[in-house]
């Protein structure tokens, strides 16, 4: 699997679409973002995850679940609650968070996985 | 709703999540993708789309459609067959593609949607 990409089983599974815009100045969020990436990685049905942000500041992070108990752990962790009422006060002038159960999945350029 | 952002109705519908690396050089990229994005918005049952690119070249695109029809009609239109052939073979050193069924959505700083 190439650098930046969810090594994620044959579906199905869920995804975590979050969607967010950032404000202006750090605020603190570099290093928060960076722990939680890696707790999200540790949390127990983790399958991984991809982010990317663009210079605009919008950026979009999918995390990958095997199902919806691990999400709901996930949601109700204690540092990533103190880091999403961070999000809302400081960080992000909007988001959108979507939860997704994965039917169909393909790779490329290689050719398709499934 | 803010710039950047899908105006999606309320859940169930799907997302066609698009994770790739770009290589290096344009090769006609930036100007694909822009035709791609306008013309992915005029497809039946398209409800929107996110996209994000890092500096790194790793990028995230959402698109979120109505229903699996409508994602397989995009899929089979002409003008984005020719982009899928460029991207296999110019683009991207690696791609995932994930179909899922949004099934809850939230959105925020303001306050929970749904």
């Amino acid at each position: 699997m190439a650098d930046g990409f969810a090594a994620t089983p044959e579906p199905p599974y869920y995804a975590v679409i979050f969607t967010s815009q950032r404000g202006p100045g750090d605020q603190g969020y570099e290093a928060m973002a960076k722990a939680m990436w890696e707790l999200a990685h540790q949390q127990p049905g983790c399958l991984g995850a991809e982010t990317a942000r663009g210079a605009d500041g919008l950026g979009i992070t999918v995390a990958y679940f095997t199902d919806e108990a691990s999400i709901g752990a996930w949601k109700q962790n204690g540092q990533h609650l103190s880091a999403q009422r961070f999000g809302k006060e400081r960080w992000y002038s909007h988001y959108e968070l979507r939860v997704a159960k994965v039917e169909r999945a393909y790779s490329g350029p290689e050719g398709r996985r499934g």
